[in-house]
């Protein structure tokens, strides 16, 4: 992990490969194929990519019922409460249809409405993650969606991983299909034989995923295309090296791409953090992961000024923030860009993974710029509505026909003109 | 202008081509280009696809001036209603930052933070479009946006319509770039010499600007890619035909590909709209365009009854729909999916693309099933907030811990755990 001086850095924007040409085509004739060919192609590339044969793509409610048997009462409750705090901060997230009235008669407004079916992609490999379960479909629960259908790659015995069975069931999620990869993705933007079209795909993956995710969009709804784990920690001599740390390991063993950096002003902080990850990787289950993360993409950045620390924050505009510094409530205000925020020493990267109830699904590869962790309101859509009355049309049709015409559209400007015949 | 039985389709839903193979290279070729040259790109192939050669790229203070002083000052005073009319309805679209505390010291909430710098691609070609501008700008000025660029192609005497100079110069937007199509995108996405970089693009093009955003997507956020336009239109017997077809053709006059459709339940009133779209047509100084627009994607579909027809609409999900019947608002708890609804004989649909205060710029192409009008939301990014109190890590450490193992993320645990050694 480098100490590097802030004013040596000449950018600290991150940019991450997204695919090759080489895989892009690769997804576009995935796509293709399951488009025309539907379950047989799913068939066929699941096959190819996870070597495994599937009998049957729905999981079944004995798998479900296994999956439940598989953990103790306890680690139920666990899921439960996680499950009740996410359900509780996105409740807070909705929002209503409004409309405003004018004394002339016309009435504004916004109608909110769920979209109807959404698809949820849960990866697969190194780790089982009941947690992306929870935070994709709970946001999508609250805001109304009626169909919600899961995919997640099989393992090479044709089983999907308890934990996520059982976070579905949790849910009330029963249509679970052992699919991954971009035939995933084609399969729930287009529709097969047995799993059905969605409107919007949410949920991470690999970079075939990710590929998929974006030839499909604008046919369906996506989330943004997520890319490795980032942590930056702004952190003052008031914070414990230790607990820096290993919260910067915590993002480092999700994948060696991941990011994690320091910034701070304390140069003994620096040091000492530099230190103490040295010492915890080697102690870590994932230490090839985390190591390789920390070496190729740790950093620790030390300012001059809290000022140019809090710059250089919003310059990385991290997934995943750590203010630990004396005031971090002061400094909320200054921070512009980061997907979500942690304040204060016990407000550990982790706290938000599982259990908080704010979404674990964020901005990475500096698009907290523009986007925002995955919410409520990604499941909705808003209709404009417009009800004018006669008077309004009196009062305002001659300028809205000029209009129309200094853009050239006759058409328009004749649209409004002909109700004039009602009145005259 | 057919009339179809309902019965008679296999599905409403539509599809528009968005590209070739071809032109994807093409505009690859020009972002690549671009991102590398900068602005010697932009003027080489603003040469070469608008056949002008650029001075200056930047709209002077005086080319501003000129475009005032062109139009009268009745006109000046419609644009600056029209414009404090979308102002309005957008500002009450705004969102706050939000938190809920628990008794055991947790916040939670959500921080909205305006984007940066947002870029506005305005038409150029058969019409000058300064309502664009408008739909555009406002909702970033609204939002809080702080930075806007605009980018418009130029024409080939090397300026830019008045009218879209003097929508500008109203709502005080000075950095306008006489750029267009994919290097527009391009120069907007990456930046340029002259061009600054912006997080956000929206706005309509051709089909060279709507695959340059696709393309650019993920480095920067864009709004939805937009097709022709749409209407559908809801009516029963009591609609006026002649009123109908206007409507109809307001949208056909648009693009070739433009679709108009109207749903009934009423064989008569079928005909009669028939009827009038093709006199009106021949009247209109775009009937070219309308009639082929009417001819190839419009269509009247009868149907059985009053809930068929309701399908129908939302099987369409139209950009704009009006809803012509006897009790319009009874209709609009029924409507899933539209991007705009007009309710009621006076809400013509051109009263929403200049003036009522709703935005013109709307989910096309069967898009209204996931996607909402441009809004202030679209300008803003939400961080979530969590602070966690030390009695709330007490209570909460060991669950966190035990699910984030169940995940095999050891150091998610450990960065958990270890601030235990803070009360042991």
């Amino acid at each position: 992990m480098r100490i590097m001086n802030k004013s040596d850095l000449p950018s600290l924007k991150r940019s991450v490969d997204q695919g090759t040409e080489e895989q892009r085509k690769s997804v576009q004739t995935i796509i293709a194929r399951v488009k025309h060919e539907g379950d047989e192609a799913v068939r066929a590339f699941t096959e190819q990519f996870d070597g495994v044969t599937l009998e049957d793509m729905k999981v079944t409610k004995e798998e479900f019922e296994q999956a439940y048997q598989s953990v103790d009462g306890e680690f139920v409750s666990i899921l439960e409460e996680a499950a009740a705090n996410i359900r509780s901060f996105h409740e807070k997230q909705k929002t209503s249809s409004w409309f405003d009235t004018n004394s002339d008669g016309t009435m504004l407004g916004q109608k909110i409405t769920p979209i109807e079916a959404a698809g949820v992609y849960v990866p697969g490999g190194t780790a089982a993650y009941p947690s992306s379960v929870f935070m994709n479909v709970i946001p999508a629960q609250v805001a109304g969606v009626e169909k919600i259908a899961m995919v997640t790659p099989p393992g090479k015995d044709g089983r999907v991983p308890d934990g996520v069975l059982l976070a579905a069931h949790i849910l009330g999620v029963d249509h679970v299909y052992k699919v991954g990869g971009a035939q995933a993705v084609a399969a729930l933007a287009y529709g097969t034989e047995t799993i059905p079209a969605v409107d919007k795909i949410t949920g991470p993956g690999n970079v075939f995923v990710a590929l998929a995710k974006r030839e499909v969009f604008g046919d369906v709804d996506i989330d943004m295309i997520a890319g490795p784990s980032e942590i930056a920690v702004l952190a003052d001599e008031t914070a414990k090296a230790e607990e820096i740390a290993a919260d910067l390991l915590s993002q480092a063993e999700h994948d060696a791409r991941s990011s994690s950096v320091l910034v701070t002003t304390s140069p003994e902080l620096a040091e000492d953090v530099k230190e103490a990850v040295l010492q915890q990787v080697e102690k870590l289950p994932r230490k090839e992961i985390a190591g390789k993360s920390v070496e190729d993409y740790g950093m620790i950045v030390l300012c001059r000024d809290h000022e140019e620390a809090v710059a250089a924050v919003n310059e990385i505009a991290p997934e995943h923030l750590e203010v630990m510094t004396a005031a971090p409530f002061d400094d909320l205000g200054k921070i512009k860009h980061a997907g979500a925020i942690f304040l204060g020493p016990y407000s550990s990267e982790p706290v938000g993974d599982y259990f908080a109830g704010p979404n674990h699904v964020l901005p990475t590869n500096g698009t907290a710029r523009f986007s925002s962790p995955l919410n409520v309101d990604d499941f909705v859509k808003k209709s404009s509505i417009i009800s004018y009355s006669e008077q309004a049309l009196k009062t305002h049709a001659d300028k809205i026909a000029r209009f129309a015409r200094l853009e050239g559209l006759e058409g328009h400007a004749r649209a409004v003109e002909i109700r004039k015949e009602r009145w005259t």
